[in-house]
């Protein structure tokens, strides 16, 4: 089992995914600060895995409070203070999901405390057995032996562990279906080389790593039977905001008649979007793309640009796995069949 | 004007591209056996590039023999040397073009080693001439103020100069067209970062470096209106081998209806390769794709994959652009009829 993070007395422990493969360092995160800087940095990055470090954040922020004085401006700011990437749409879901616990709180400080602190960790609890349950339903879209494609990481390390797209991954291997993954490597943080491909050898999956443009390729070559990817926000449409590249790679599996599946839980749905159109993108800092260990890797004037997501349109989807199941086009509806069915089964 | 190459009284001298954009450092090599290891070890690729490299390694070879004896197998040997990469047609081509110089000889050693070093040079002159005209035609393919995206390095580089597919765009700005250019990343070899970021850089021509996986992103956003890319082998029947990932970048360019073209002189056509299928493709060195800069980038012992071309079908290719003009499909036709335009214009 890969610990992505955890609630401690000592605060929140992550494992510093900017360092893997080659080092497994293990930091304790002990104000909101501290934690949102990790999350801008990348320590910890994918949806899922932002979502539960964003509530252990906040849960932090108002731990670290002495007075229950000016309590609701304090938690304003330290909901502000957690605001650092804009497209997962996991972040924002925790806040609004603390700010329920927050907002129906009316004890002494310290209650308010502990109930914050118990709702991150539930959360973190509900992220892993909703990733079972993505993989439950996804590993049954895959065929005995088949080869799938991901991009970026959406495993363990984007979770509170198992992962989405690799849970459905992991979920048909404990099926016994002999099943391999191809990993683009994802330029330029390169999750795919240093992490997903670290997670798959932890667990003798057959993985080949492979760089962003050989996806083509090896499609051509009929040597992948699926994609399926993990993603940051998907508009009540179906448009599916994920990992730069991922739209490229969808394209490329059209192009194939390659089934292309999104593998998230419904909080990273976002209902209140209704298009990808309106998701906003993330442009990052160009020297990922320029430097690497110290070293330049284009000259030091040419312009850069650094999108961290792109829009994958709903036509190219073959399917979006959630804990609710398999939902397909039109996906405005059984988007919101999912939502339907999570609120009966938790009896809201 | 930038020097990849050049024939000297004291050998070959060839700026070492793996070392570029940070150190320009030219080294000087006198055997065969050197410039074939430049090949392998890509200080110089491109197949027009290669084509030059080769002839003049043979010519180095046979300017090294310090006897006639023998000399039908000593050549032999001396063109074995050089076939060390597969894919690029230019150095297939380089060694059948100075194989008829050398058997058309007579005279003594001397002489077929000064045929055979003005031939190297003339095929060099002839390089840089032949990618003006390919810039001339293609240029007329570009509109007033696009951009054009483009893979790999097709440059002054990978050339005896000027380039192809960044010929054309350099045409196109000597034609007053305010050009821009989006470059690829290209990995794992980063010959977009490091190569074509240079190049546009020192001749002020505006460039965006993005990663490999961006070019569906700004296809989407429609920020560009043509790809042009170079090609290491080009079948009869125009199925394209060049760079690994232009195929990827054809088929998004397919997806949003803006036109990709391929550049490249006759020398890079192979008449006696019936379609793309029959073209060998290299597969390299995965520390290419799993250490940078002396770091690791992924498990030590996770499976890599590494081919370093593929191959985009004639159905995606918009025109291929040669030293004698704009061949469209059907290419069977198309590129055998610049064949004999060619040879009728050398009087053959």
């Amino acid at each position: 089992m890969i610990r992505t993070i955890e609630w401690t007395d000592e605060g929140v422990v992550m494992i510093d995914q900017r360092l893997l493969p080659t080092q497994e360092i293990y930091n304790t995160y002990t104000t909101v600060e501290e934690v949102a800087e990790a999350i801008r940095s990348m320590v910890i990055r994918g949806a899922p895995a932002i979502g539960v470090a964003t509530a252990m954040g906040l849960a932090l922020g108002v731990k670290n409070l002495t007075s229950g004085e000016n309590l609701e401006s304090e938690w304003q700011k330290i909901c502000e203070t957690i605001r650092v990437r804009p497209t997962a749409r996991n972040l924002f879901w925790a806040i609004e999901r603390m700010d329920r616990v927050f907002q129906a709180h009316s004890g002494s400080l310290a209650q308010v405390q502990d109930a914050l602190a118990r709702e991150a960790q539930e959360m973190h609890r509900e992220d892993i057995e909703i990733n079972r349950r993505i993989g439950r339903h996804g590993q049954q879209l895959l065929s005995q032996g088949s080869t799938v494609l991901t991009h970026c990481n959406a495993g363990a390390l984007a979770t509170a562990g198992y992962g989405t797209a690799l849970g459905v991954v992991r979920a048909a291997v404990e099926a016994g279906k002999g099943i391999q993954v191809f990993a683009d490597e994802t330029r330029p943080f390169l999750q795919g080389a240093r992490l997903t491909s670290w997670e798959m050898v932890r667990e003798n999956i057959p993985c080949t790593l492979i760089a962003d443009n050989m996806a083509g390729y090896f499609m051509q070559a009929g040597r992948i039977q699926a994609v399926v990817v993990g993603a940051d926000r998907i508009a009540a449409n179906g448009d599916i905001a994920n990992k730069i590249g991922t739209y490229g790679v969808a394209v490329l599996a059209k192009e194939h008649g390659i089934p292309f599946y999104v593998a998230a839980p419904l909080s990273t749905i976002d209902m209140g979007t209704p298009t990808g159109a309106q998701i906003p993108i993330e442009q990052r800092d160009i020297a990922e793309i320029t430097r690497m260990a110290g070293q330049d890797l284009a000259p030091e004037t040419v312009q850069v640009a650094n999108p961290a997501f792109d829009i994958t349109p709903n036509r190219l989807v073959a399917g979006i796995i959630t804990e609710e199941g398999v939902a397909r086009a039109p996906y405005v509806e059984s988007l919101a069949g999912h939502y339907r069915i999570a609120s009966e089964r938790s009896g809201n």
